[in-house]
């Protein structure tokens, strides 16, 4: 860069955003192990992923051979509203810390879902339309996969049928709100709308609170039930969902190749995957290929360390048992993070592919936080860098900052990225119990882990 | 730009942003009616308003003389890391409207406050922190303005008091919690913490829900009893304030002449007047130049109609009538909007620049929109342009997609240019009102008016 102070924030021209999503399979080392039927537990074909997913989803769920895929020109096009996200140098935050560390964060936060989530939403409606599907149906938790998907759907002109965890149904009006206006049908989960809400309801007459496992279970229910004119759509973990999120690493990688920069760590918040899987994409093309080799952190919350607690084996997707079993590291499907969590995260598993990079040693490193002292970074990172981070996000702001510290300690002088997957403006509760002191963490202990990966099927 | 498509965003470069703001009363036609003291009902002079404000924001409130003023390097630092923000061209609600007219909108959301507010915010921390001050104090009503002013205290490490009106810290616990992660002390107005807040508690003990009128006496009175340690900021009306926003309009038409673009219609809504006033800023320099001749909409509710059923007048700026008297398009200060409007831009007054433009024809046109077509106009944005917008914003998208439908009409191809203020992310509970079909909207009449009105002081 010369004399050129490098910009606080650097975007790609629309020209120079990316073409093609890099699907990170065609390179790894190791042969992807595939989902399995749950019934026969033979490797799921075409045709089963077809009954539950668009068609062009289901092929690029199996799709372990083109290193690129074109993203559709509609898609595209949606891009151009929300990105080329910027990539951000975190001047401020240097100077708070006064390392000699150069910190970068992509930051996905600036379109109205508030996350990354809607990159992979988009393309998961694209799909559908072009498919000429009538909608499709989803869960959702939080609430932002959900209203990710409320946008894109609302977009084509898709109907949207969204099974959201009673608890955060009520909890969250305003999620319910969002979705609403992008025109989203949204259900408390369970329901009387589908066998398995109403089984559950009928069996558990006083727990209706509902979880992510029984929303699942009702929004595939109804999309297999359409006579195929309803799909099903979920935000993390699968392999398509890694392709779609790969946009994120690609800009990342240009933009920093447009400042003469290449990252020494990258750091990335994982729960399902879907934001590390896309964080990494390109850069782990480097390290696959022996080019780069960049350190690559996952960071995960102490009460759901699925891979720092887990175990590498076949797995439902699902606490419902219904969907593929997949090859992940788990902490069993009935694995229930404490109530006390509340930074997101809460996934029992992990992306088929991350738990692959991992287990192989492409990503070097699995850290388990606190989420005290994720809310403490959260918060100091709001007040020096100016952007209220979602607790997912914040993860990654705590392991980065702890880097940077070492940093100050060693005096290097090391390039960091990590990404900031979305913003806290929807988690403001959890902020409330930060700053009045009623956050609280509580990790399982060894027995509950114990207990709940004896569930795990075994081979 | 020849073949080269226009793309959807616009950003200046770093170096592109400005260094300088514009102040638009060096250029105007007509002398500036002067702030009068309310007890003499002489001119306000320097001294009386540095009681109140920083010393430079005093000075910056009676200049009229420079038209360029440079922005200090720390607050260009602070507006790099949200800053610039885009220029965003509106294809696809282009393509919903099918109009041949050209529609660009200028976003100011794309920060943790949620709207344009920071720019002015910023400024008065900063003037502040540089005189030695010890922290400010400040009103809000819904939030934005207290929430921006508690990042900017936050980044300077300046205390801040907010006096939130009561009503809506009860009902918008998340905007006093986003307030206090900056480090703000946020408390009900009226309070027991000030002279007038516990004179309003003793006569009126039933109604404690508070109003902007009261929860800015006792910022004042905290300010001025501080023994100079503290100063109070206020987010809209002030010359100062247009000034700092004046970023927006200078950024817009370096962005639009980047793209070999200029606005035939530039569109903003009005409350205070700090975002059209800011959106203007350039524009209107060339206008008054002779240079070029824009047609400038002012968007205004119905609820609380300023400049399309106010008189011009002196009035107080505040409904205590503690503040001095500005030369302004105003409904009376005791002037309240109906509960049911939900839509910000709730101010009795208006800029005095911007009175003063509008009543000289530089300002082409007041246009009060029923609140909801405004919510209308800003779900379908949403679904098509993908952000929420905020109520307040709405009222300009509203009245930008009438006139694109002009253009349609008649089959011109203008050149479309509305400030989107800020994203609605806290304004779920309205956007929920609106879907369900129990908003509404109550104009005052014609007999409020009179009677509003007639309390204005006589001269």
């Amino acid at each position: 860069m010369g004399k050129t102070k490098i910009p606080y924030k650097t975007y790609l021209t629309e020209q120079e955003m990316p073409k093609e999503w890099y699907n990170v399979r065609a390179d790894m080392k190791t042969n992807h192990r595939p989902l399995l039927n749950p019934q026969t537990r033979e490797p799921a074909r075409l045709e089963e992923l077809e009954a539950v997913f668009s068609t062009e989803c289901s092929k690029q769920e199996l799709n372990d051979a083109d290193a690129y895929i074109e993203i559709p020109e509609e898609v595209r096009e949606f891009y151009k509203m929300y990105r080329p996200s910027p990539l951000v140098r975190a001047y401020c935050l240097e100077r708070y810390l006064d390392t000699p560390a150069r910190i970068y964060y992509k930051f996905e936060g600036n379109n109205t879902s508030g996350s990354h989530k809607l990159n992979s939403a988009i393309a998961q409606a694209y799909y559908a339309k072009r498919q000429g599907l009538k909608g499709l149906t989803t869960e959702t938790g939080a609430g932002q996969w959900g209203t990710a998907l409320s946008m894109a759907c609302g977009y084509f002109g898709l109907d949207l049928t969204v099974y959201m965890v009673r608890c955060s149904y009520e909890q969250k009006p305003q999620r319910k709100t969002l979705m609403t206006t992008y025109g989203a049908n949204v259900i408390p989960s369970p329901s009387d709308t589908t066998e398995v809400g109403k089984r559950m309801l009928r069996e558990f007459p006083n727990n209706t609170s509902g979880s992510l496992g029984t929303a699942i279970s009702e929004a595939v229910e109804v999309a297999v039930k359409s006579g195929g004119a309803r799909k099903y759509a979920l935000g993390s973990v699968l392999n398509q969902v890694m392709l779609h999120q790969s946009v994120i690493g690609i800009e990342s990688k240009r933009a920093m190749e447009k400042i003469d920069e290449y990252p020494d760590i990258i750091i990335g918040c994982a729960g399902g995957g879907s934001n590390l899987g896309g964080l990494i994409s390109e850069f782990m093309r480097d390290k696959l290929k022996g080019k780069a080799n960049p350190y690559v952190i996952a960071v995960e919350p102490m009460s759901c360390p699925s891979l720092t607690k887990g175990v590498f084996a076949y797995d439902y997707c699902d606490t419902g048992r219904v969907t593929p079993l997949a090859m992940m590291y788990t902490l069993g499907s009935g694995f229930c993070p404490s109530p006390s969590h509340a930074g997101g995260l809460r996934y029992h598993g992990m992306s088929p592919i991350l738990s692959q990079l991992y287990r192989d040693g492409y990503i070097d490193e699995a850290r388990a936080v606190n989420q005290i002292d994720v809310f403490d970074a959260a918060t100091r990172f709001a007040r020096v860098e100016g952007i209220l981070p979602a607790p997912e996000s914040a993860h990654a702001i705590k392991a980065a900052i702890d880097e940077a510290v070492k940093c100050k300690e060693s005096g290097e002088s090391k390039t960091i990225l990590f990404g900031l997957t979305g913003t806290g403006y929807f988690d403001l509760y959890a902020y409330e119990k930060f700053l009045n002191g009623t956050l609280s963490d509580a990790p399982p202990s060894e027995a509950e882990l114990a207990r709940s990966e004896n569930a795990i099927p075994k081979f």
